[in-house]
């Protein structure tokens, strides 16, 4: 596969783009791509770009734009409202709600959320390396902590949310997404889960006064903070998102030499 | 909440258990149980019990039944059938399989499959501690690693397979759940996902060959192995397992004192 990049830049036929340090020393010493090898670019903005290495030097790393690969193409409109979780689980969650496609990711403090910081650089260095990962066209927007109670006052009027009540008070997540209208379908959304001891019930009561939530139940067993909020953004991708439509194949790209 | 163990012995009033020094050390030195203390058992059969912490020795920590406190119920027969990848994600896939219900954990081994070994011991104590958590009754079977090959051959003729197709020759999947017949909602199931680098064409066209073979797509984005797996089961839960009952409010549990 040839290498995946984010950047930061302007992309269009013909113009250069120096990589920043780290940038430069992953294609030069870890992927050891010397002048006139490949790699695709993209900003959120722009599309994907194929580029070749122009000059690689100690320092710098000089690509040059050869044409556009994919044209810019909107992903959904999904956040992860989530009350963070430790290191490891909340890089999981980072990772996991880039591959599935949430454009914001809002880390929210919730009575019971035990942690009290969040990198929020590592928080987007996860999302970055995800999105070039996964093949996405843009990084979600990471935004800095918030409490819940501000969370929901600033709430955007035609913003639905589907709430991960662990509580049971949810109907079944499928039966709900099942039975939307087409205005609600069409709808920004987002998802909302709560920290590893569940949200207190002050908090269900006060999502819960949103006229757009939708308190779904994930099923009979306990799932972890993380698992839920995967397990929601899936569901939601498949009945409401753009896992509707069916994909192009992909043979071009992923057919190796182990093939034959 | 009320520590919960999974132990393979017989719960039955009134009997006591011994147990194996790993739990005997957890319940002594980490969760400090003295005598009279309860906690929650469970072996997969007998549904859930209540116990009191009996003795406390140096070696040995013996427990008394009280009563059961759920009855046994049977779980959705889903297998997981993956290709096993490196460690940590491994560990992930262990785990949130297991909170998603599954029933059988069957590593696979494929054309692009680069883990040579699987650590048995490992999947299984990830199993079980994720068991132990979400509050099944039961633990996934763990089984040996199978060639795909041999998996196909055996395949049982009643058992429907949830294929994730990476290359998007698959239907959406929520509209290939959406339309099955009662007599395939009814059946066992299993999903099936790839290595990092994909079934081989000709692994595809083996799969595509057994009767009750679904291949999905997962929409747009690349999805790493481990995310294909949680996606797939937790789609399946919601619209054809038991995520479709509603569930019971869990407040008498739930609540704590920073509830007030």
């Amino acid at each position: 596969m040839t290498p995946r990049l984010f950047l930061d830049a302007e992309l269009a036929a013909g113009s250069a783009v120096g990589l920043d340090a780290d940038r430069a020393h992953y294609l030069r010493d870890v992927l050891r791509l010397g002048a006139g090898r490949e790699v695709r670019l993209f900003n959120g903005r722009d599309g994907e770009w194929r580029a070749v290495v122009d000059a690689v030097g100690k320092r710098a790393v000089t690509l040059r734009l050869v044409a556009r690969s994919r044209a810019p193409a909107p992903e959904p409109d999904l956040w992860l409202c989530f009350a963070p979780v430790k290191k490891a689980r909340l890089d999981f969650i980072a990772e996991k709600a880039t591959e599935l496609g949430v454009s914001v990711l809002q880390p929210v403090m919730t009575a019971r959320t035990i942690v009290e910081r969040v990198n929020l650089d590592r928080l987007c260095a996860n999302a970055v390396e995800a999105a070039e990962q996964t093949e996405r066209l843009s990084v979600p927007e990471v935004r800095a902590p918030l409490a819940l109670d501000k969370l929901l006052s600033a709430w955007p009027a035609d913003r639905h949310l589907l709430l991960a009540d662990e509580t049971g008070g949810g109907r079944p997540v499928a039966d709900v997404l099942a039975t939307l209208d087409a205005a609600a379908r069409a709808a920004p959304w987002a998802v909302l889960t709560g920290p590893e001891g569940g949200f207190a019930r002050a908090e269900l009561d006060a999502v819960g006064r949103l006229p757009t939530v939708h308190a779904v139940g994930l099923g009979p067993r306990i799932l972890r903070a993380d698992t839920a909020a995967l397990a929601a953004l899936a569901i939601w991708q498949a009945m409401i998102g753009d896992w509707r439509r069916a994909t192009p194949r992909r043979w071009p790209d992923y057919a190796t030499t182990q093939d034959a």
